[in-house]
C-alpha cells in the first residue's frame, strides 16, 4: 500500500534514503537457474553514476553493490535476491538549513503533508538516489531476458530544446552543441530535462494482459514513476492522433513464415499484448528542480525565504536515466514473460 | 496475474466480452456508508454509449445497469458492489467471416498468440465494451470523491489534427469544423483519433506514494489501459523538456493560509504524491483501427485476404471516452484516498 | 484490502448477500484451454444445498448457476469466468424482527463495528451462502486439476462428538447413530459442528512456496476462511506434537523410480512444498449459532432482549461444507500450479 | 508470486539464507510517526537465539540487526524500514557431505524438485534461519501496536506429551519434569514438539474481514507458515466441534457501557471480524526433522545411504518459536488496524 514494490510474478522491492545508511531492494520471483554475474550488476549501477561534471553532481559515490543472498555457484536459486550500496559520501550537514523549508518543485512540502515527520536530508526517500535499486533489479531482469534473447536499450534523443538525431545511447557521443548547451545551463546556475527513446527487441508475441495490465500500460506506470518523469509515449504516441486509421494501421505481412507488420505505428503492442515487433517509447523528462541560484520560496511555517541549496547536484539527469528506463523496462518485460507462462492450459 | 483487476485498496475487477452474456464488475474496497444514487451511475454509462450517428457505432444497447449487492438503504455496506450489464444487441454472426484472419492493429493476433484459444467475435474480451465496467466503477469512485468534495472533468481537446480550443467537455458542443472533418471521413470509411485532456479539483495534497505509486504513475497506467490510448502528460508533459529548471519550477505562496503554488508546470503532483493544486493530464487516443472500407491483411493460416468489416463501430471512439478517462481518474484518486488513510500513526 | 478475493495466480473474486438480489464470482487467472462443462459446475453446487430436511434449511434455492463469460466453444478463453446465481427465495421479511439486536456467535456485532452500516437479513454478507461461489469457483479449478490427474475429496469424519470410521464422502451414507443425534439436537432446537478430513492425490512435488506461501498455510488459510472453521491441520497436526523426531520423520523410499516417502506424517508436504504423497489435513467446525429456541441477548442500544429466529437453518452444515472444502483446497492446488510454472529458468 | 512477502497493507519482505552473507527484511506500510527503539527490536531478536544447551542448537551468532532505514530522529518515516543481521557464524563446510542426499521430513527433496538449484548449506533459504526477520519485522509490528494498546503473548503450553499447565511465557521457568525429558531426548539424539499457546489483548471490535481475510484465516496463515507448525485452532478449535450449538455461543453482556460476552469460545473473533474479547490461539509444531542419530535415507541420484548431520540443531524448537509467532500475530493484527481505517466513509 506504501507502493515501494513493484511487479507480479518478478517484484523488486526498494528501501533507503539518499543520506541514510543504505539503499538496496529485494528482487522476487527470479527464476532459479540463471546465471549471475555481478561484474554486469555493477557496470549498469556505473552507468547511473556521476560520469561527467558538466552534467552531474559531484558526489563521490562508488555505488558498490553487495549482492546478500539468492544466489549459489554463481547462479539464481529461486529465492528472494537482496542487494544492498551503502551510502559511502552521505553528507547530511549539507541539507541542515533545507530542513524548516520547502524546495519549489521538490517532494518537500507534498512529503510533509502526507507523512508528517520528514527526513529533510537530500530530498529522503524521494531522492533520485532511489533509482540505484532500479537499476541493479533491472540488471537482474536483463539476466533472465538475455535467456530468451531480448534487448533492451534506451538513447537520448533530446536535451532541453535540441532534438538529437540519431539519438544516442553513449552520453560521451552527445553532439558538441548539446554539450554546449548544457554548460551554459550550468554556469547559469540553471538546468534542464530531456527525452529517452526505449526500444525493446526479441520479445515474442503474446505478452500483455489484455485490459489493465496492457504491456503499454505497464511500461507506462514503469517509467512514469521515474523520478521527473512527466511524458510517456508508444508507437506512435501524440503524433497517432492526427492520423487516419488507414494510415496508422499497421498491415500484416509474411516473413520466413512468421507474422509481422509492414509499419510499427502500434510501438510493437496490440490490445495491450506484444506483437512480435520491435517495442518502442519515449519518456520525458522535466529540468532538475535544484539550481544553483537564489530562490524564493516558504518556510514550514509559511513564511518567505531566499535560499540558494549546498547540495550536488545535476544540470541534466537524463544520461543518468538511461539504466533506470532500461532496468525499469526490463522488469516490466520480466514480469511479463513469467506471467504469461500462466495464460494456457 | 491476469490483469482483470486495477486498484490497491479499491478495486475494480472487470468481465465480460462483447458479444457474450453480460459484461459487469466488481467493486471491492468501497468504504460503507456513502450514498449510491443508481441513476447517477446509469447516466454515467449513457454517455459512453453511442450517442451520435455521425461518429458512432449503431450498436443498439441500453446499456441497462443491474446493482447485485454491497447497497443497503441506498448506502453502501462495506461490501463487494457487483453490477451487470446483459448484452441486448450482441450479433455474433457479424462476426463469422472475421474467424479466420487477423484484422489490422486489433487484438486478433496477439490473443490467439497468447491464449490459442479466441473468442472473435467482435473483439471479445479485448473490445472496448469492456470498458463499460469502468464506467461504472468510475461512477462509483466518483459518488466516494463526492463526499470529499472532489471532482474529475475530462474534456476534448483535439480531433485528428484539429485542436478544438477552449476543449470541451459536452460532445455535443464540438466546433462545426471537427464535425465537418468527421462526416468526411465517415463518408470515406476511415476513422481518426484525438486528445483528452482531464482535470481533477479538490484532491487534498498528500495523496499517491512516493516511489513506484506515484500519483502520475498510476493515472499514467489507468489512461494507459484505456483501448487506443497511445500516450499520456501530466501537467508540463514533453513541453516541459524544453523548459529550463527556473522557469518549470513552481514558486510556493501563501493564499489564505494555504500553501499554493503561483504556476503548474507540476499538474498538481510533486514527488508523486498531489500538492492540492489542480491535476492536469492529457491522453492521446489513436485511430479506430476497424475501417469501413476494404483492406488487406492475413488469415490465421498465412494467407493474403481482402476484408470489410461488417460489425458496427466508430470513426472516432474519443468522444465516448471521456466517461472513461474520468472513471479511471476517479478510480485512481479514490483508491489513494483510502491508502492514504494509513500514511501515519 | 477488504478481502473478497482470493489467490495469487488464479484469483476468486465473490460477492452477494444472503437475501439480496444475486451471488457469484469472477474467476480470473484461469488458464485458456480447459473444457468447461456447466453441468459439473451445477452438480457440485447440487452438493451444496440443502438435501436432507433433517439436517438443513428448509430454504429452497435452486442455486441456478448462469456461467456470464469467459468461456467459448466450450473452452475457457483466458478471459475472467464470471457466474452468478440469483436468490429466488430472498424472505428478507423474516430477519426484520433482528434488526436492531445482536445474534450471539454471529457477526451482527462485529459487521456493525466494523462497517457502521449492516444489512442485518440473515446475515447480508457473513451468511454462509457466500461459499456458494467458492463451489462454484472450486469446481472450475477442479475442471482445470483433472487436465494434470490431481483429485481432491473431502470426507466427513466426525459429527458433534461422535467419530466416524471410515470417513464419509457422501452424507447419506452416515451411520444411524449420528442421524439418530442429529434428529435429536433438531427437536431440542440445538445445533452441533463437525470435522472434515480432505485428502489430494495426485498433487507433483514442488508446489507451494518455502517461506510464507508454504502449502499449508494457504490451504489453512482457505479452510478457516470457511464460516465456523475454527481448526486446522495437516499431516500429523496436533498429534505430531507428542511424537519423537525419529518417529515422525518420513523416510525416503524408491518406488517405480520416483522418490517417495513411507510413512505420511509430513502429510505431504515438505518445507512448505508438496513431495508428491497424498496431502491429508482436517478442518473442525463449531456448532451453528442459530438456535431454534429462545436465546437472550442484547440489542444494538445495550437492552436485554429475548428472541428466537424465524430464519430457515441447519442442524449441522458439516455435509453441506464438503463441497466447499473441496472447492477452496482445489483453488489453492490449482493457484500453485500456475505459480510453480514460474519457478525456474 | 514466490510467497516472501506478508500482508496487504503492512507488508514484510524477508530475504537470505541460514549460510549466506546476511539474513534481513523490509517492511513496508509501516505508518510514519511511531517511536522505534532500536534496543527493543535486538531483545526480540535474543529471544529468538540459542539459549539453553539442552535445548538447541550450539550455533554462536550473535545476531546483531542494522536498522538501514526507514527511521529518522527515531521515529518511522513512512519510508520502508530495511534491516539486516549478517551471518557471522556460518559454517557451510558443516553440510557439505548432505549436498548429494535429501534429509528425510525437510525441504531438500522438495525444493530440489521445485527449484531444480539448491543451496544445501544448512537447509538455506528454507532453514528456521529465516525467522529471524519475522522477528524483527514483528518487533516494529509491537511498537505500532503498543501506541494502541494492544499486547500479544505467545506461552508454552505443551512439549512433547507433557502438557504444562499453567502455560509459560519464559522458557526458563519449564518444569523440571520436561527439562528431564529434554534432556533425555538430547542424549539419545532425538526431538520433539510442542504447542504454544498465543493471547492478543486489547484489540478492538472490527478488526478482519468477513470473507477470504478472516482474521482467524490470517493468523492461520501466519502461524502455519512458520516452519515445523502443522496445526492451528483459534478459540474453542477442535474441542468446539463436540458441543452443542447452545453451549459454544457467547452469550453478550454489557459490562461499563461496553459489549462484551461472558465466554470465549469464539476466541475474540465472530464472522472473521474481532469482538473485543481476547484472541485466543494454539499452534501444533511437530518434532525437529534433525536428530543426532544415524538415519538412513536417499541420495539425489535415488541410492540408499546412511548417514549423520554434523550441523548444530535443537532438540526443540518451541521456546525459540514463541517470538516467532508473536510476531506473527503482531504483524497479522497491525496489517488489519490499518486496513480497517478504510473500512468506512
Amino acid at each position: 500500500m506504501n507502493g515501494n514494490s513493484f511487479g507480479k510474478a518478478l517484484i523488486l522491492t526498494t528501501f533507503g534514503e539518499s543520506h541514510g545508511l543504505a539503499t538496496g531492494g529485494v528482487l522476487d520471483g527470479f527464476p532459479a537457474g540463471i546465471p549471475v554475474d555481478p561484474l554486469f550488476i555493477q557496470s549498469e549501477l556505473n552507468r547511473r553514476r556521476p560520469y561527467n561534471a558538466a552534467f552531474s553532481t559531484t558526489r563521490n559515490e562508488k555505488d558498490r553493490i553487495e549482492l546478500l543472498c539468492g544466489i549459489f555457484e554463481s547462479k539464481s536459486t529461486g529465492a528472494p535476491i537482496a542487494f544492498i550500496v551503502y551510502n559511502e559520501d552521505a553528507r547530511p550537514e549539507d541539507y541542515q538549513e533545507l530542513k524548516d523549508l520547502y524546495r519549489p518543485s521538490h517532494a518537500d512540502y507534498t512529503w510533509s503533508m502526507k507523512y508528517g515527520h520528514r527526513d529533510h536530508r537530500g530530498g529522503g526517500r524521494a531522492s533520485g538516489r532511489e533509482t540505484l535499486a532500479r537499476v541493479a533489479g533491472g540488471a537482474l531482469a536483463k539476466l533472465f531476458l538475455n535467456t530468451c534473447n531480448i534487448s533492451v536499450v534506451a538513447q537520448i534523443s533530446q536535451i532541453g530544446p535540441l532534438p538529437i538525431q540519431p539519438a544516442v545511447s553513449d552520453p560521451q557521443q552527445l553532439p558538441a552543441e548539446v554539450l554546449a548547451y548544457i554548460e551554459q545551463l550550468k554556469n547559469a546556475g540553471d538546468t534542464t530535462g530531456g527525452i529517452i527513446h526505449g526500444s525493446i527487441t526479441g520479445v515474442p508475441p503474446g505478452l500483455g494482459d489484455p485490459v489493465f495490465d496492457k504491456l503499454e500500460a505497464d511500461l507506462g506506470k514503469a517509467m512514469l514513476s521515474i523520478p521527473a518523469a512527466k511524458a510517456f509515449e508508444i508507437g506512435s504516441g501524440f503524433s497517432g492522433v492526427s492520423m487516419k486509421g488507414s494510415q496508422h494501421n499497421d498491415p500484416f505481412i509474411l516473413r520466413e513464415g512468421t507474422i509481422h507488420t509492414t509499419t510499427n505505428f502500434s510501438g510493437g503492442i496490440q490490445g495491450g499484448i506484444s506483437n512480435g515487433e520491435e517495442i518502442l517509447f519515449r519518456v520525458g523528462f522535466k529540468p532538475v528542480p535544484t539550481l544553483q541560484q537564489e530562490q524564493e520560496t516558504l518556510t514550514t511555517s509559511g513564511e518567505k525565504i531566499r535560499f540558494k541549496p549546498r547540495g550536488r547536484h545535476d544540470v541534466c539527469l537524463v544520461p543518468r536515466a538511461l539504466p533506470v528506463v532500461e532496468g525499469m523496462a526490463a522488469l516490466v518485460i520480466a514480469d511479463h514473460l513469467l506471467r504469461a507462462r500462466s495464460s494456457r492450459l
